[in-house]
């Protein structure tokens, strides 16, 4: 499947009210936990994605189209949300993602990209040469990597509750990570 | 984390709300696409948790009440959604399957389960004696496995137009199987 920019954008405007849905009013024990030291429970993966609305997948879209290569992309704070997510309930978060995944799906909409413009070709600071397609399709498959993850830190409350069908259970034998 | 008979239907009553907000209407490239030959698409998941519905959770818990370790589980068909999910769309799947978790809690709900209810004892067919409890969280995290598949399916359409954020994507690198 090459990428799709109706396609990106279908998903990316689905997510927030799929992870609403998922997490809005669910007991703490399982948004708030999280599968060990230095991992991250739900409520911190919803931070994440606000972090990346605000820092990482528009600003860097503009870097593209402004600078090309000749400017690489700041490096992406991967523990932000420690420090913005603080006080906050994750209802708040939840409508802090809608509203600003929002915002950056309108913004995007009005840049009207031509395939001309998502060959366009930027400078990541550690991968070295991507182009817009793929900075927008990792910008999807960003989400789906999150969704994966929280399914994962969920599913693990109940690694021991399962019994014997932890077997059965994918997501319990699942040693991805995700960055 | 124990075993929790609200937090389990807590999110048992949130996945119907969440896969229809992720799913419907989202184009057919991320919905009936799969990771290869004898793998699910997203509709083929939506289809196996629609049989679980009608033949799984309660038909098994109800078997637990009644018989106990006297008489083992029916053995699930992994394959029934081939024929079940034929001629209908996605929006009828989805719609299917929220009508019929929303019955099986109401029953489940009704059962008005005590602690000394959870541990009855009953015999799957492979896994040998189980008990109500895992019955029940087993439930959850099946869902959950499938969320995680959903995720890792969808991303797996974009595992050539991420680039080099692939070995960023922890999805694009989960080797797990959802039973």
């Amino acid at each position: 499947m090459q990428h799709n920019l109706q396609d990106t954008v279908a998903l990316l405007a689905r997510t927030p009210a799929a992870l609403d849905a998922l997490l809005r009013g669910l007991p703490e024990t399982w948004t708030l936990q999280n599968e060990g030291e230095k991992t991250w429970s739900a409520f911190d993966i919803v931070g994440h994605l606000i972090h990346g609305e605000r820092t990482d997948w528009m600003p860097r879209a503009r870097m593209i189209l402004q600078f090309g290569e000749s400017k690489a992309f700041e490096p992406f704070d991967r523990w932000a949300q420690e420090r913005e997510s603080q006080g906050k309930s994750l209802a708040q978060l939840l409508d802090e993602f809608a509203r600003l995944r929002s915002e950056n799906l309108n913004e995007l909409r009005a840049l009207n990209l031509k395939p001309e413009d998502l060959a366009r070709r930027g400078q990541h600071p550690a991968l070295g040469v991507v182009t817009l397609s793929q900075l927008l399709a990792t910008w999807a498959a960003h989400d789906l990597t999150h969704l994966h993850q929280i399914s994962r830190v969920m599913a693990h409350q109940y690694r021991d509750a399962v019994g014997p069908w932890s077997a059965y259970l994918g997501v319990l034998h699942c040693a991805s990570h995700s960055a």
